[in-house]
This record gives structure tokens, sequence and C-alpha cells, in this order.
């Protein structure tokens, strides 16, 4: 059994994560931290959570790199680069969920992030944590740097089209809705129930940091530089990602063709779907999953094709791929503890 | 006092002009049809409409058309397209809330519709009735092609700038986003509310009848052929629509020019707000009015303007409008009836 | 016109108020408090309050009462029993919204609310704004205790039978699900939207302050000292309060005749709604107004009486009751202002 | 492995049914029937259900008995009476969704169902599937009238004290909330998402065809003959049922005295959690599991009990309590496929 700890475990994205790896059958879960509730039991802070006696531990890296041989990090961006280079001096595997070793270039991370980066040798070491596209590079890491939401509800939709030479690179557009999990646990007025529900805007147009990170990766793939528009918005739901992505044509194409290149592209991974022709994703049909449901759309009239992707923001995009890097990185079977069927309605 | 009718009266659009014709200070409601709950009383059907005794009655144009001077159609496509001629002919003035007398292009209405028009010449005498483009027209209007929802969220966003050299209008993706209530009250599974909660879903991508609505409008403001992608997507909230859209640029332009071209364009609308920078519609800040918040934002990285706009679908997006045409129509003050605040939240 | 402020201008009810008195015939709204907000424009918080160039200002009573002659208070309980003796002393009109003034016997409010009371005197020239029950007291008033949320809708769905001899007063149960805007505006974990959506609970079991105040007032109507059970909870919509309440029967009764002491006593009430046998209220049919729906049911086999009333918490249960209180000290009519149809659904 | 088929897996609890019986360790699921969508495959109608390749099939028992030892009946009430004895017939093990071998005098069964029960040998056969009470009866029985959702909730919250001396068993009301899944997934308009949403009511006062399901299993516990006042109301979430209960004391009693009781009636249940003093249950804590969670609050001013469950609907309420019967009808561990955590928010 591997030996996990969880640092920043008081949130949502930090609960799923132990969620999962309570039932996963090669971990054993041995601290979890948060430095509010530290010294509680985690069962007063997730009621759903009943099957852990563990208790909330402060975050003293010290006594933690005794406990376990892999670190999951929930930490805020910045926190995580000094935690994520004590943990890898101590010889320990690394998930972080920040964006800290994610983007490669220290300049567009100090122009995003308004900070500066301290360990550009590490960032080198850092492997971008989306199996569908590095699995290779992950099974040999040693810190991951897990993918954000929307990026992976992006990347995986754009992908097995965007080295293509029938699509316009330059003109993709990133529409994502996403559910209020994603926003976090802690309390802001604008989070509010009476705020959020019945209401749908869009939030950080033309500035949110996801977007250097879908162009990095997204450039990386085709090998040009590429440049997308991303507009996120929130939606009145607790979990889930939609994102319907356009990309205009320079040359025809039919639609069959291009499904087949998705189904191809996807025929051998786990948790991505693509969906059959006219078969619409929802946020509904992945949430509780490790799932990203694809489907494309080909719009003669204007020469483009539209992209719906589908993913739950606190699993694909967060916690679940964690635990799928982590089962590719450790030699598990890459789908251990991530193929429960969710509940449903 | 005028006298209207509704025809079509026990859906939600038919509920909402309804109550903003009962409490409006020129107007007499004589009578509401619906062939389902003929001879029901009103409230029975919608118990927050306490103040009126009216009953439905079955939808007899011969006996109709004595009661009123002014009908509002809330029925079927292709049932319109008899309704209106009949009760044009007899000299009465109509607002039609169906698409039957929208599209100009009888070829483009078959083509999107299925099914013929046999009334080409009235077609013509026919207006769009967005007040803020033809308030002329509607002035003299005695047949008023109510808009559709997403078509007028969409024209609102995009009317100040779709002529300018500055944009590149084969570039136009109108993405938006609406509430349940904009898919009808008639039962039907994929909109019980188990399958709608929690799950956000694109729908009729590439193949939603607004399309053609949106690009006929578009055109002839801008006196060019425009083609758009338009992408809707079913939102779990009761109603508003926010649609987000993309333009490329042609030629460098500064937020402040462009937010000051939309200040100007509708500084004398009475329902169009254009928001100031940096502030988001949102849904719920226009949900029971009918007003149009508009807000603009620049992308300098991609060249592009992003245009949020948010409507609320039952009123500026149906019987609002409808009630605001009337007004204009019979010589009202236009704001008549349409100006209440909205309980929030 | 009736110049009028409101202290406390920034939580759901004070905005609701607000939206009130600003399309009220008699009324020109002069100030508006906001500790936090003061300096602001009122539209910038509220944006769906754009009808007016108010600006928050500080919680100053020297200033303020220059410039109103009735005021509004929505303060926290302790601190508007000073700001109600102070207006009351310079000869202004009040309507407070906190329970300072609601309790008669002091050392309840004592036990209760932890504080002392220390406007004795005041409390006994206070009248508790029910309209229904205290009308022509409130004709005469200058302090208005305005009720609580669920005291009203509890106090008006027991009020025709509770003096009755045909009940047991002691087996009252009083059953109340309440929308989420009546936990304020104040940012807190437990009413983020991933916490309270998708769920349902019972809060402040056999604790709940307003469990005296509804009892004060059964007792007061039934000359009788009633206890009585109350349990509030917390559900996933914005405003709206259910109750439903349980009454035994000491002698045999027959529905019809139950039902008619309801007509009876609501006869001429413009705000409650005795609906028909068989048809159920609903947080919907109410939301937005300043109704009161009730309906009764006979339950033979326990020999028991169900009442259900709905209000909406923010109208009926707080700014709407106030208005109509305004409306009555003032000598408007009761109605004005207030019978609007609200937007549904 | 044990062959299970599902007749009538169309609706929510069906599906449930079926995700469990999925990734359940002793089971086949070899069949699964739906009138309605017969050849279609399941994945189609269930998005969710991706583990799966197999199809509806048509309702035909003399194929269906082929296939599996042990049948799951989710069929209509009265159909299912004809279904089980059948299956019955030819040795098969039963779990019966309906009520129709649920309530033991048929006297009742024809008052509250209006039909006639054609099979009372074999009703009393039957057991009762509540393996809290009748786990000995479960374990030898081949016929299981799985317990409706609400009875559930009521008959775990009450069966600690509901035979003790010191409550008046005269008093019990039973106040229950309810998501929406709860009806069904048939297609009804006051089930679409805009009539529930924002919306809270009661229904089916004093005529709920739980009442006396309920009553006959607190009368069969306490030994003498119990009635009820039964109050469900429908909320607009998903799933859970909250039920909030209340019993009269006839003797002093202290909480911790009670919470022993609790404690001690559940201490070896694996579903049952008594929740710590002054924690509140919450549909959303038990979402997606077959737990029911308990609290018990002493209201010393009015000598009462309060208690309040939560479960939820679909699987401690329906899909996970018939496959907990089955565990325990078929030797299998009682847990087996019941206890995964849920995804939480």
């Amino acid at each position: 059994m591997l030996k996990a700890a969880i640092l920043g475990g008081s949130g949502y994205a930090g609960s799923e994560l132990l969620r999962l790896l309570l039932s996963h059958p090669h971990v054993e879960v041995t601290a979890v931290t948060s430095e509010r509730s530290a010294g509680t039991k985690i069962v007063d802070s997730f009621l759903h959570l009943r099957n852990t006696d563990l208790k909330f531990e402060p975050l003293d890296l010290k006594t933690l790199k005794e406990k376990a041989d892999l670190f999951f990090l929930c930490l805020p961006h910045k926190t995580s680069q000094e935690a994520v280079a004590a943990l890898h001096k101590a010889g320990k595997k690394v998930v972080d969920f920040s964006a800290d070793y994610r983007i490669k270039n220290v300049k567009v991370y100090q122009d995003w992030y308004n900070t500066s980066h301290n360990f550009p040798a590490l960032l080198k070491k850092a492997v971008y944590g989306l199996p569908e596209i590095y699995r290779k590079q992950i099974k040999k890491a040693s810190i991951i740097a897990n993918p954000g939401c929307y990026p992976t509800s992006a990347i995986l939709a754009l992908a097995p089209v965007i080295g293509k030479d029938f699509i316009d690179a330059d003109s993709i557009i990133v529409d994502s809705k996403s559910g209020t999990s994603g926003a976090g646990r802690s309390p802001a007025q604008p989070l509010m129930f009476c705020e959020v529900n019945e209401s749908v805007k869009a939030y950080a147009v033309t500035t949110h940091r996801h977007t250097p990170e879908i162009e990095q990766e997204l450039s990386a793939i085709s090998k040009k530089k590429i440049k997308i528009i991303f507009t996120p918005h929130l939606m009145p739901i607790d979990r889930g990602i939609l994102s319907t992505i356009y990309i205009r044509l320079k040359k025809k194409v039919n639609l069959p063709g291009v499904q087949k290149l998705y189904n191809e592209f996807y025929k051998d991974e786990p948790f991505v779907r693509v969906l059959n022709n006219g078969v619409y994703p929802t946020t509904k049909a992945v949430k509780g999953t490790n799932f990203c449901d694809l489907s494309v759309f080909h719009d003669k009239r204007t020469q483009s094709l539209i992209v719906v992707s589908a993913i739950d923001n606190l699993l694909k995009g967060a916690s679940g791929a964690a635990v799928q890097n982590m089962n590719i990185m450790c030699g598990f079977g890459e789908t251990a503890g991530l193929l429960a069927s969710p509940p449903s309605p």
C-alpha cells in the first residue's frame, strides 16, 4: 500500500481526493492537513466521508515528510512552489494541484500570476499531468503539475485536430460553463446561494489564468504558437464544466472523417468517450466520474467545427485526474479507484 | 382603453403577457384562449395571477374578432400564418410571437421551418418588432413579428458595431445560455426537473431556427450578407438568456472608443443598459424586467471584441417586447407597464 | 410625499424595501444607510435597482433625523433598541425590522436574545405590526415592531381557530420551510451555493428565537398561555416560507365549517387568500408578492387540522409587511405599492 | 455469481438499482426490461451508465424466467401482484418495489390502493424488507416487499422509542420533505423544471398511501394500534428525504438517555448513523449512499421529542435497500456493493 498525504484538504478538491483515495485499492491515506481545522475530525467537516477516523493536522512539512511517499498538494499558488521543492528534495513524489509547475515559461507565469518563480530547474522536471497527452512522461515523473479544470476540458476537445492543416489554429474560441464548486469553499458574497442561484454570468473575460495554460499545451501539441479566446462562465450547479469550442476550417472536411479522427485518437483512452453523432454531452452524465464526454459538430454554412466537451471539474478536472496520474506514476492500473458509476440523477 | 386579446395563453409567454397587460394603464384584456383549458379560470392555471376573473376560451376567431382591437398571438408556427391573415383582414392590429412573419425570405423560411409560406404579401407588410432598430416602422405597423428571444439578445449586442469596418463580419459567433422557460410548458422528459437540474448542455448545434433570424437582421443593419455561428445551451434556471458574442477585429480599436459607440447607440433607449467597464451582466439582474444589459470587452491578445448581453427571455425576449411594440404602435408611452423593478433575489 | 429613510439597506430585506418604496405613489426615499458600502451607489450593490441615483450613506442619526419623517430600521438586534428610542424622541415614525420591540415580556426577551431591554416604556408603546390582527392599533402607532417572517406565516395560519374551543391549543406544531434569503446576505460557509444547493435540513430545533414571538401572539389572540413546537428548515430556494401546521381537535368538526371560519376571518383582508378545498399553497405562487396563501385540511383519522401557509419571506415576511404597516400608519391606501403581480416562473 | 433481472428498469429507481448491481461483487445482471424502450441500449437512456452493453427487453415473463434466479420488480402497483406470484411459482426469489406485498391487511390495502389483492396467501409469505427490524425473516424469505421511501425514513427514526412507555404513541406526526426523483420519470407538467424549481409545497395531505404502511410497522413494533399524521412535501432537489418527526412525552426523559437508546438500538447497524448531539442530518450528507442519518432533540418546554432523519430516497429509500435485502437473502455480506462514498458537493 502506498502511503499518501493530502496537503490542503479542507476544500472541495481535497475532500473529493480523500474520498477517492479512501476507496483506492493500493493507497493508504496517512495525513490530511488543514490550517483552519487542524485537530478536528474530517467527518465533522465532511459529513459524507464517514469511512475514516482521520483528523486534520497542521501543515508541518517536517513531520509530514515522515508520513508518506506521495503528496497531493491542494495549496494556494505560490505556497505550492516551496512545498513542492521541499518534498521533492526529500525524495517524495508530488502531485501539485496549483498552477505553479504548469506554466513552463517563467515569464508567462510571472505575467499571469503576478509573482516570480523561484524554482525554474524543478519546473523543467515537472510533467503536465494530462495522461492522454503525456502518459509516457508521467510514468517516469516525480513531480506532476495537475492540470487546471478548464484546460482539461479544452485540450481534450482540441487535441485530435489542433495539429491538422485543415483547421485555422488562430481561430479557436473556448466558451466554458462551470459549476460553482470550481470557485472553492471559502465564504464570499458572490458565491452565496442567493447570488448564484437562478443566475448565469461570464467572469474574468480576457483575463482568466487558465488561458496561457491552454495555449501552452495546444502549442506544444501542434508545434506552432497558438493564441485562443477563453471565456469562463459561472453556472448554478454544484459541479461540471461544459466547454463549447469553435474552430474555423481552412479546408473542406466531412463530419464522419473528423469523428473518425476523434475515435482513433481516443480509442485506447479509458476516460474519454467520443459520443455518437448527434448525442450531446451534459455535465450530468459525467458528474461524479473521471470521464470526459466529447461530441463533434460540423457547421457547413460557416465552414467550422464545434466541439462540445463535458467533465466533472472536481474529478477529471482535479482530483480524479490526480488519482489517474498517481496510478500511472506508481504503476497501478490506470483506472484503479476511478470506475465507480455515479449516482444519477 | 385598448381592448386586447391573447391567443394561446396557457404557456409561460402568454401568462407573462397577461400579467403585464393586467397592470397596463391603457389596456383592457378581453379574451385569453387555450384549447386545453377552455372554460377554466386562468387563476387555476396560474396561481400567481390573482387579479383577474378571466376564463380561458376556445380559439374561435369569429367570436374573438368582435372582442378586441389588438391581438397577441402565442400560437405554434404555421398556425399563426392563417390567424394573422384572418385578423389582419378584419382590420385588427396583430403582434405575432411565432416566427411566421419574421423571416422575410420565403425560401429561407421554408428551408428552416419545413413548411411553405402562404401569405408572402402580408410578410412584406409585417415589421420585425425590435424597437431599437425599427421604431419608426413599428409606429405605423399593423402586423408585428415579435422577435425571438435569442435573436434579441444577439442583435442588440451586435447592432452598434455590425456595420463598422473595423470588425470582421464573417467571424461572428453567438454562444447563448438560456433558462428552461424558453422551452415551453408542455410536458417532456428532457424538461423534467431531475433531468434539467444540475445539468448544462448545448442543443440544436448548427441547426437552431433562430440562426437565420439573427443573420437576416445583422445583414439588414450592416447591408452585407452575414453568416454567424449560433449555439444555444440549456441552463437550470427558470428564465434568462446570457449571450457571449465573439467578434474578430480587422483594425485596431481601443475599448473606450468602442464603449462610446455603444453608449451613443443606446443613449436614448429606455430598455438597453450599457454597463460600466468591467461590470458583468447577469441573468439575475435583468430577471423580471424588460431590460437588456450589455458589456463590451476587448481582447488585445487576439484582436477581438467580446460582448456579453443579458435579457429575460420571457420579457425583453418575448412578452415585454410585445408590450413595448404595442405601446409604440398604439401611441402609448413606450415604457408604459414595463418599468416595475423586479423582486430580487 | 412622505420622506422615508432606510437604516441598514445593504441586505436583502433592505433592498426589497427600497424596491417597493421607489415605486410607491406616496413616498420619497431620502436616505439609505450601509456602513460597509457608504459612499457607493446603490445600483452597484443591487444591479436590479436601476431607477435610483441614491448612494449609501453612513449610519449617522444626527444627520439622518433631518432627512425623513419615517424610518425603516433593518439593523441588528440590540442596535435597534437605541436607534428606535432616539428616532422616537425626535418625533419620527419608526418601523423596526428587528425583534427588539416585538417581545412584550422583558424577561422572555432576555431569555431568548441574551441581552437586556433598556427601553421598557417604549416597548409598551410599540405595536406588533400584523395588520390582520392589530390594524386599529397600527393606525395610531408611532413605533411598529415589524413581525418576523416565520411568525407571520404561523400566526396568519392559526388566528382564525386559535381561540376556538374545538382545538387543543397545547398541541400546536409549526413545521416551517424557508428559502435561503431569510438567512441574510453576509458571507458564511453554510450559506454558500454548494452547501445549500441540493440539500434540505432542519436548524435551530427547539431553540429558534421566533418561537416566543409566535407564542406571544397566539396567546394574545386566544387569551390563554400557549406553547408551541416550532421547527425551521433551510431550503435551496431564494425566497419563500411554507409552514405546515398541526392542530389536534378536541371536538368533532367538519371541513366546510372550518373553511368558512377562515373565509370569514379573512374576507376583507387584501393580502390573505384562503385557497379552495384541495388547492395547495406553493412558495412559487406567492413569490414576489405580499400575499399569504392558506389551505386547511381535516384529518378525520387522527382528529386533526393541518393548515398550510405560504408567504414570501422578504415581502409579507418582512419588507412588504413594513410597507403595509406604513400605509396604515400614514393613512395611505393599505395596498398602495403592493399589488404588482410577480413574474413567474 | 447470482443471476439477477430488473423488471421495469427505465425509471430512476431501476437505473440506480442497475448501477449498484453492475458494480456488485456477487451479481450478474442478465436482463432489464422496459416496455417503452425495449430493443434500445440502456446507455442511450442513461448516459451515466457506460459500463454495460445491456439492452432493454420487453416484459415477457416466460423468457425472463429462464434468465435469472432473483428478480427485482419496479413495476406499477397491481401489475406487481401477478408478476410476483408467477415468479414465486417458478421458484424465483423476488424483491418487489411496489406496495402490493407491503400491506398485510387486505382490507387496508383495498381502502388505500383502490384495488383488490388476489394473492392473500403469498402476502403472508412476503417479508417487509427493512433489515433493521426484520433481518432474521429476510434471511429466509423468498418474497421481499421492499419498503417505501417515506416509511423507511419514518420507521427508522421511530423504532427505538415507539414501544416505550414514556412516549405518547397517539401523538406522532411525520413531516417529510422529498426530492423530485421520488415522483418518477414520466413526463408531467407539475414535475417540469420551471414548476418545481424555486418552489416548495405540500401534497397528498391526509391521503398519502405511505401512511398505512408506516402505521402497520409502528404498530407491529410497539404491539399497539398506532395512527399517525403524515405530510409529504415536494422539494426542488433531485434526491433525498428529510423527515421531521414529532413525539409528545408522557413521562420526563433526559436527552442523553434517549440518545443512548438510539445508539444502542443501532449500534450494530451498518447503515444507520446516530449523529452526535446538535449535529443536523442533511439530505446532502446521505445523497448517493445507503445510509440513514438520525438526530434526536428534546424540547423540554413542550415535553416532546423531535427526531430528524435523512435518507437518499433512491438508495436507502428504494434501490439501496433492495440490494441490502438481496445481500441478506442470498448470504452475501450485507454491505456488499453499498459502501462507496458519494461525490460531494
